[in-house]
Formats: C-alpha cells, sequence, structure tokens
C-alpha cells in the first residue's frame, strides 16, 4: 500500500458510513486539495457500488475541512447491469464540507472506437519543462512534496512576472512515491495544478466553487499528461478544463471546474 | 407566460417540496428530454436558493419519467453570501428519476474579463444551413415541436449515409413560440442536439448516463449557436461538449455529458 493509498483509505462503519482520516500532507495553505478530498470520498462510493470504477465524479464545495478524522455517508441511488449512481457526502464536526454524486460502472481495456488525438508538439519534451520552486515551509503547501509537476514554462510565465495572458497550464504528473496512476491518482491530477486563471494575469486564492470529472479509460503505467485550460472569465467566474492522457497518449481522464477568481 | 415557461412550471408546496408536471411536448420517443427534465427541477432549485441563476447543473439520469405530475425535493446544502449549493431530486411514483446538484449565484451583465472567441468560419450562414426532416408522428418525437435547430450539413450527413466520421453537431437553435434565451432554455439548449455520436457512425438509443452544465453568462435576445463535439468513443462509452454562444457570439453555457452508445 503506497503513501497515498494510505491516505485516502475509506475503512467501512457501516452499510452508509466510511471513516476516513483526512491527511495534513495534502494541503494547499490552510485548505486540503480538492482532488485528495475526491479521492476519499471515491474510495468509500466505489466500496458502497458494486462496480470498479467511477466513471463521473461531481463535487460541490461546501467548506474546507482540515486534516483530521472525518466521515464519508454513502447512498445508493440506483444500481443497473452497467452503470451504478451514488450519492457521497464529507462530513466533518457535524457539518457536510463536500457533496458528491458519483456514477460507477466497470471499464474494460480495449483500443478506443474513436479518439481525438492530442495535437502534436503541445507539450516539449520533459527535460525542456520546469518545476516550481519549493513552497516555503511556512506557506503549509504540503501537497507540492507528493507530486512531481513538470510544467510547459509558458504556462507558468506568471511566477516571474510574465502570464501567458490566457488561461493555460500544462505539465508532466507523477506522484512523488512510485506508483502507477488509477482512478483515485487521477482524481488527485485533476485538480494538482495551480489555477488556469493565474496564467490570464489574476493571482491570489481562486477557490473550487464544482467540479466534475470523467474516467475515460484505465492509465498505463507511466507519467501523465496535464493540459488545463479556460475558456472565459467572467464576473469573478472562471472555468477551467484538464484533459489527462497516460504515457500510451491516450485520454484517460476530462474534468471541468467552475471557481472563483482570487481577490488576493 | 410561454408554453415553455409553463411547461417547466414549479408549485411550492413546503420548504422542500415543489410539484410539478412533465409535459408530453417534450418526449424524445418514449423518455422525455434530459434538457427539459433540467429545466423543471431548476425552476425548484432556484426557487428555493438566494439567488437568481443556475451557475452549476449536474443531473444523474436514474430513469426515465413520463409525462404527468411529479414531485422535486430539493435540499439546501449551504448558502454564502455569492454562492449556494443545493441537491435536488425527480421523484415520479415513489421513484427517484433525476438526482442532481445545483450551485446557484447571480451573474452580472458586464463585459468578459478574457473570453476565448469561437473560431471564425466554424458555422455557415443560417441560409446555409438545414433543418431535420419532420419526425414521422407514431416516433413520439415531440421535441422537435418545440424548437427550431437549424445544423451545419456536415454535422447531420449520417442522415443521409455519410456520417462525418467524427462526434459532431453544430446548430442555430430558437424556441418554435418566440422567446428570449434564459437559463431555462439553455438548460433545453445544451440537449437538444442528437447525439454527436451520430455522426461518427454510431446510430441508435444513446442514453445520457450524466449531464454536467455551467452557465456562464446571461444570454442576449436572438438565437443561440451550438457547437457539439466528442473526444473518445471507448467501451461503450461516449463524452459530448456543448459550447452555447448567444446572438452576439458570447460564450454564455458549456456542458459535457457521459452516454452509452447506442445499441439499435
Amino acid at each position: 500500500m503506497t503513501k497515498f493509498d494510505e491516505a485516502t483509505q475509506a475503512i467501512r462503519v457501516d452499510e452508509t458510513t466510511y471513516d476516513v482520516c483526512l491527511d495534513p500532507g495534502y494541503a494547499i495553505g490552510g485548505p486540503l486539495n480538492g482532488g485528495y478530498l475526491m479521492a476519499v470520498v471515491l474510495r468509500a462510493a466505489v466500496d458502497a457500488s458494486p462496480f470498479e470504477h467511477p466513471v463521473s465524479t461531481t463535487a460541490q464545495f461546501l467548506r474546507a475541512p482540515v486534516a483530521g478524522p472525518a466521515r464519508v455517508e454513502v447512498e445508493r441511488l440506483k444500481a443497473g447491469r452497467t452503470v451504478a449512481f451514488l450519492r457521497a457526502r464529507l462530513v466533518q464536526d457535524g457539518a457536510a464540507q463536500m457533496e458528491c454524486l458519483v456514477t460507477t460502472a466497470t471499464l474494460g481495456d480495449g483500443p478506443p472506437a474513436y479518439a481525438d488525438e492530442q495535437p502534436p508538439h503541445l507539450m516539449p519534451p520533459p527535460e525542456q519543462c520546469v518545476r516550481l520552486p519549493d513552497p516555503r515551509p511556512e506557506s503549509g503547501m504540503t501537497l507540492n512534496a507528493q507530486m512531481e509537476l513538470l510544467f510547459d514554462p509558458p504556462t507558468i510565465g506568471w511566477l516571474t512576472g510574465e502570464p501567458s495572458g490566457r488561461p493555460e497550464s500544462r505539465a508532466y504528473f507523477r506522484m512523488a512515491e512510485p506508483q502507477d496512476p488509477d482512478p483515485y491518482v487521477l482524481a488527485l491530477a485533476v485538480d494538482a495544478m495551480p489555477p488556469v486563471v493565474f496564467s490570464a494575469g489574476a493571482r491570489g486564492w481562486a477557490p473550487t466553487v464544482d467540479l466534475t470529472w470523467h474516467l475515460r479509460a484505465l492509465p498505463a503505467p507511466g507519467p501523465l499528461t496535464l493540459i488545463g485550460s479556460g475558456r472565459l472569465v467572467h464576473d469573478g467566474w472562471f472555468d477551467e478544463e484538464v484533459e489527462v492522457r497516460d504515457s500510451r497518449g491516450r485520454l484517460v481522464a476530462q474534468s471541468r471546474q467552475l471557481a472563483r477568481v482570487g481577490r488576493g
């Protein structure tokens, strides 16, 4: 069991309740990372489901839970022959922290019937990509140590005062502790990059309001490629799409989140 | 009040319950259209919320409700200063038919801070676009009479045995009865076109499993442009993205649904 597997463990208490312990190693300042929280909830939801894979997950981020004990409450809505629908709620200190709808199925591993290819040369090779500087210890950005992200340099130009002017972020991703990607790692990956809006010139705390992601295929071993973009920044809101490809170049996950533009 | 406003009316019974009457005019064969069902649920959810607009909606399509009386059960999860989170369930004959998470806010009408423009010449002018043939009365496709859709011809080449080979669908949209677009019309619009997978050569009944859409701005009066596409058809699943622009060319809604490839 890897550290990430442990940090996302959900222990069945009864038919509808799972105990979890939120890990301080996945913090982004004070709050915990949303992708990490989704991975925790998905452990419980998949365990409560007759199928193996979370093909669709929507999370509303109601509050910001802290490290420590919490509970996942699962409601089975309907299970058919190929798909099951569940509702899952992360609860801490008696308050709902995150509300989710999860759809599960069991995905096969055959070749796609149709696949839109990633545009060639969208990403430079890893050796031309760069890491973010290590966060200051007092920043509370413990998440960074769990993952290795290698960014396409122009998409983190905002670090040195040169934002590209478009909402975008692109990086190679893998876990710091060697681990093959699986659906839970993908839940982390779709929310692993700095907000795409940084690159459009808007800095500061940019809280996710809700996020939906779809697991489209099981990832092959090896690093993932994350392609993040946004279409519109309007009235304090922005969208962030992340497309995740595995080491074979196959699309394995698609996400979109709606978030608030930072004021900091 | 337009016919669509009437067909989507939700009458408050108490704090958490709304009575609705599902209209037979929005059927696609036996089942009712998913976008129509979302519009009905959103009437209740927005009424139960302190804000005016449904900025994010996720729907899981558990069952296929029929025309006639139904109920929407709303749970208020959290309301803050700018955002409120709700859960809403469409119930008929004692069974949950559709489970939703709805996030509401009040959107302003200023210019966007950043907007990714629609590629020029993506759509031919309306006079070069074509209607679908009227459905046979016995098909039960009553939905078609509610809307006027003018398609970019290659994207309905599948009608004459010439699918483009890519999942795509593009059309101009307006309600048959004159009505300015609003968030409820947008809920209908994001699920108004034939499945994009028809254009990739897969015909037959293609049920939506879940759909998430974001209201990004309030639409100006006039026709909408719907740009539908898909990235992957794999293991019996496909994604369908629809981007909706208003008559000014502004992005007003973004959706993604996960659906099953038809077997018919």
